[in-house]
Formats: structure tokens, sequence, C-alpha cells
């Protein structure tokens, strides 16, 4: 597989999410930290100017904003879609310093433990994926891809790479435990790359559980797009738990259960995440399936077996 | 003790607090819910502009613009300073609908579990605080009082009446438990005050638990401001616990504990609170005490004896 040349390492793609910022600010600090022999580390905060606000985004989610339509208009002129284009043309494809993976760092008010969100199918990125969650059992398989689809997340510059999403954590808040877990999974991260450059990755022979992206959920409105509804208690911080057709996913404010009306389980995500509630969404709903993993021996490449319950 | 003829329930003081709002506009629906014979129940969004953006404030913190001598002064014109004017001109003091009894409902990423703030030492107060503790384990009560200091708090408005600061819950997020144990707290108070009205209200001729304010700790900081250490994890979600000399209370970005360097036991609240990075607060120290409340059974007056410990 392609050698790694440079990777770089974002935070504050969403300004209130601190982890990701103040990891990036110890990175630039103790740059040290981040190199490895093989391949150099750079690092990025995305959204300066949200993140000096305390908010979220300025004008728009600029990790809505790398849609290759959008990144080649001259007339969006919002702050983020200027940054979009800006970041893409330095780090993105035949970018001024192309980089072959970026590790975009995100947290969530949803009780998302580790997640390592894949937006393609890559082995690099699947090989990756499944190596760090044999070694912690925090950690969580996403995809978040969609067929025949361009993605506008910010990790979409690259072939390689993937979103870290941690929680649950408030907006604005530095959870220390996440910090220092969020830290582990990057140097993994790092040190994997290192050896994949050297032909001698840790190449996991197994299964991979991973959660599929189905599509959302949003909340109970009325006529005026007021929720008219709340998470249920009993759904409440239960990410990648199965929820079973009836069972209650939302509580009125007068109390009324509202059941799940889907016919099958399914594993819900970014249940309660308070960026979504302006974009329509209480929650991503998923379903669970065993990657099998099988390496060729002899080219170190892999094949994988979708084994699609 | 006085009647009580109009109590008004506040929420959206902070336009990021969704469970006060929720509620209120849950009341604003259900008027019944909220009213007993004996007084009349008002409610009230503070601060809309800043809900309608889903943040704390517009320009400033409306729950610090109380203060007599700022309600009084002409030249104060941010959204906020004007809104707690017309706010104090309806409810305060000699006001067009002058209220008995403020309820000011607020949430924190901290981790408050139910917490009566009182930032006076007024009778009723007090014997509806121990009340309130008698009926729930999970309500503390929190004294914000200050010595020769007036306060800046919308709660401050009236003679009688409490903030209610409930948590955990992140900044824009409504946690339904929170939310129907908010209400469970508002109808204790509400029928308090109507048995209060009839001279029957429960007594409760105990001891109450109260924690007093002593004061903030601040992360931290380099000379450009910038925080250099997070909450310690074993000190994260710890609120009202005791904290004793040399324990961590903050671990710096590079792993390294800082201990508490005070010489008594203290028990520190509003723990990680995200609204107050800005403010310089990392979070507030008090101590616990024991209210001996005595009651003179003649009158229904009590008598409080504090043993400060």
């Amino acid at each position: 597989m392609s050698q790694i040349k440079r990777v770089v390492i974002v935070g504050g793609t969403h300004g209130n999410e601190l982890t990701g910022i103040y990891l990036v600010k110890k990175f630039e600090r103790s740059p040290d930290l981040i190199q490895r022999s093989s391949f150099e580390t750079l690092t990025l905060i995305a959204n300066p100017k949200a993140y000096a606000i305390g908010r979220r985004y300025t004008d728009t989610d600029l990790n809505r904003c790398f849609l290759p339509r959008d990144l080649e208009n001259p007339h969006l002129s919002s702050y983020e879609a200027q940054r979009a284009k800006v970041i893409y043309q330095t780090f993105g494809f035949a970018g001024s310093q192309q980089a072959d993976f970026v590790i975009d760092l995100h947290s969530s008010t949803a009780n998302m433990g580790l997640s390592i969100i894949l937006g393609n199918e890559n082995l690099l990125n699947i090989q990756l994926a499944a190596y760090l969650a044999s070694i912690n059992p925090k950690v969580r398989v996403l995809y978040s891809t969609t067929k025949n689809q361009e993605r506008s997340h910010l990790d979409s510059i690259c072939q390689f790479g993937c979103t870290l999403e941690v929680g649950a954590v408030a907006q604005g808040v530095l959870d220390a435990a996440l910090f220092e877990e969020t830290e582990a999974i990057i140097h993994a991260i790092l040190d994997y790359l290192a050896d994949h450059n050297q032909a001698k990755a840790p190449l996991i022979n197994d299964t991979l559980t991973a959660y599929h992206n189905l599509g959302t959920i949003d909340y109970p409105r009325n006529e005026l797009g007021e929720i008219q509804a709340m998470i249920h208690p009993r759904l409440q911080f239960r990410d990648y738990q199965p929820l079973h057709p009836g069972e209650p996913i939302f509580l009125t404010f007068d109390g009324q259960e509202i059941p799940y009306e889907g016919d099958s389980i399914v594993y819900p995500v970014f249940i309660n995440e308070a960026a979504y509630y302006e974009k329509g969404i209480a929650m991503c709903i998923t379903e669970k399936r065993e990657l099998e993993i099988k390496i060729g021996l002899k080219s170190q490449e892999s094949m994988v077996n979708r084994n699609d319950q």
C-alpha cells in the first residue's frame, strides 16, 4: 500500500470542541511528540475564529463545507467556506502541503466513547480501525460512507484518515480523562502509520465490528419547528446499544412515550448531540456489521468480505 | 410570616440552559399546572434573544445585571442591562406585577444534582429548602450569600425565592430525567407556598445541611490567560464531595497533578462549569454547615441557630 509521507492533525473544526483544540496546542508546544522518522506530522486549528468566540462556527458548519463543488464555487463567501478552500488548497489533493492522512478531532455531547469515524473503505483505514479496536475496547468504528454521494466533511480532503469523535463531554468543556484517552489513540495511529511505512504494521486477521450509518431521526416538532419531546431517559447515553422496534425513544413534555417505529434492531449514535438540534437530528441510526478481514500474507494486502447482516 | 401573593417562574436567564426554558414553555401551554388558589403564578423567559441564538447571553451575563446601582444606571445600554431593568420594573420591589417569590431555573455542566441556591437567609427560604431536602435526597442547599455585598443575580429581585441549578447537563441539551425532576421540585415549592399561606406548611424541626460559598479557584493560566491544566479526573463530577488538602484538583496537559493547597476540607461545586471558563472559575469552594432549625410552635416562626463548623 501507499507510503504515508505527511499527516495532519486537525483540532477546532468546531470551535467549542475543546479536546482537539487543546491537544493541537499541546502538540504545537511539543512537536517531538507527534514526529515519526518516516513521515512529517503537521497540526492545524481549522476554525480559529469560531474557537475565539467559543462557538461551533461563525457563519456555517465548517465540517459540511468540503463538497468538491463547494470548494470550486467562487461565489461562496462565508468565513467557513473560505477556510475550507484554504485548508483544501493546503492539505488536500494537489495542495501545497498535500497530506496523505488526516486525523480530525471532534467531541460530542452524546456518549460516543472513542469513535473512529471512517468516510471511506480504504484498506489502510479499515486495518487501522481494526488495530485500534483490538488494543482498546472503548474504540468503536463508525462508517459514515454514503453510496454515490460525495462527502462534505473535512476528513475527505485525504484518501486516508478518520474523524475521532469522543464523548460524552459538554461543549466548551475539557474532560481530562477523555483528553488523555484521545491523545493515546493519536499516538497509536502515528505509531501504526510508522510501522505501515516499514511494512510491519500489525495486521488484524479477524472480524471487525463496524456500525454503518443508515440515516437520522428527528425530534417530533410542531408546525413552527419547535421540538415536542426529549430523548427518552432510557435511551440517553446508550449510544451503540441495540434499539428494538417498539422501545421508547422520545418522551413528550407531558410524559407520553414515543416508540421506535422501525422494523429491525438498530444501533443509535449521536443521541442528544447538542449541535444537531438545529440540524433536525435527534440521533443517527446505524446497523451493526461484522467485517471479515482476510490478510494475503505474501503481499500484506488485505481482502475485506462484508458480512452485511 | 408574609403571605405569598404572586410567584414568578423564570426560565432562560441563560439562553442555552434548555431545562428551564422548556419547563416555562410547558407551563405557558398548561397554566393550570402552576396555579394555586391562594396566589397567582406567572412565567417569564428572561433572555429571549439569547435563547433565539442558542447562547448564554448576547452582550453580557443577564444573571449578573441586577445590582441596585446597575438597575438605576441609565448609561448601561447592553441588551441584558435593559432586560434586567424591565424585569425588575415588572416583578421587582414596587414593580407593576411585584412578585413575592421567584424561582429562577438554571442548569449546569457540573454535577449539581438538584441544587437549591439561596441568596439570603430569610426564614421562609430556609424552611422551604429544609422541606425540599427532606423529601428528595438529591436536593442540595447552597448559600451564595455574601456578607455586606449586594447580589447581582436575578433571584435578588424578590425577598423570597431561589435559583434551581440542575446538572450535569450539556448546554443546548434537554435531559428528560432532569426535566422531570426539576418539574417535581417546582410543584413541591408551589404546594409548600400554598400550605404556607394557610399556615399549615410542613415545618422541618431538624438540622439542615447547607453548603456556604467560600470563594472560587481559577485554572492555572499563562501570561496570555490561556488555561494550563484541566480539572483532575478524580475531581470531575464530584461536586459536594469533600476535598482534602493535598488532593489533586488539576491535571496539566503534560500529566502533572496540581494539589489543593488549602488547609481544611472544602466541598467544591460548579466543578468544570462550561460558562465559568471565561469568568476565571474552575470551581467554587464551599464549607458544609449544619443549620439547626428550631420552631417556635406558637408563632410558627422559626429560629435558626447556625452551627458554623
